[in-house]
């Protein structure tokens, strides 16, 4: 019998991280990530997927939150002010994980397969805000411009925040990409 | 002794996409297109490193016309004016092989595998003009949101042009889509 262990899963996510940050993802085993977090492989695998997924586990709630976050947008919002207002709401999601984060990013930086998944998911994710955006009336190709764009800002404010020089918050990072986007496109 | 072949290459990609096509990618193995292009296994692997590589055989070449396209924009080009010039220039690769281009984006659209290839060209597509703006002396994360942005515009081009119904050619789709991004962005 499985003894009942409280907060497994975040367990789980602390071992995996230290283990693949020092010895490299490639060298961990889903047997080490078990043992270091003083829990069995079976459970490991009631969590999780795969090695990969421990480190995408945040991404469904993230994409909640955009979703809603667009949806919940005043009617007079443009497009990118829905999406600004979305990344606004995601920003919070992380304030208080930045180590954690960083040390994330570190790992995934380092391994061709995850940055592989890390698309992935970072396109999945434009797709349902370019969905978001469709149930807002916007015209498909404009919906698909704007989600896009939405989360290159989202990626690249996010690689300057976990930057260990960096002092400030995510959600202005991300309110200064946006307008750093409104330059470049600016006829 | 192989006999030479003359193009080989182009008989292969050929033949793999009407297979890829007809009874679907996980379907049709390296032995069966060889096959149909009147060729032998190893001449396929002299020419690719594998079956997924065949579809994406010309993304080197756009990389060339991308990065090259940048860093021939006049200097009084705005980043975008410059990502734009690049796309033009891009556009006319493809001009005389729509009926190829459908097929091949039918074929990518039905298999997740080639999707995720695809994901990962055009991430380093954006790359690598990301770094063509930056040595034009545009700042770090503005190359970054420009490049994205111009990708996401010739994807979505590309998307349209590809679709039986349209008769615009691509690059007049894609000054369409660099107008509707600026629309979009606009504050």
């Amino acid at each position: 019998m499985v003894r009942w262990q409280p907060d497994a899963r975040g367990r789980l996510q602390q071992a995996a991280l230290a283990l693949y940050d020092e010895r490299g993802f490639e060298n961990t085993t889903v047997a080490q990530i078990a043992e270091s977090a003083g829990l069995t492989k079976r459970t490991f695998f009631r969590h999780f997927g795969d090695k990969r997924e421990v480190l995408f586990a945040g991404s469904e709630q993230l994409e909640e939150l955009l979703v809603g976050g667009v949806a919940a947008a005043p009617d007079s919002a443009t497009p990118l002010q829905a999406v600004a207002e979305a990344l606004d709401a995601a920003a919070t999601m992380f304030e208080q994980g930045r180590e954690y984060a960083a040390r994330r990013q570190r790992v995934i930086a380092a391994n061709p397969e995850l940055r592989e998944r890390e698309l992935i998911k970072l396109a999945s994710l434009a797709a349902s805000v370019a969905d978001a955006l469709r149930r807002r009336g916007v015209e498909d190709s404009a919906a698909t411009l704007t989600a896009e764009a939405g989360i290159t800002v989202f990626r690249i404010s996010f690689q300057r925040w976990v930057d260990e020089a960096n002092r400030k918050d995510l959600g202005r990072l991300i309110r200064d990409s946006l307008k750093e986007l409104r330059a470049v496109t600016a006829a």
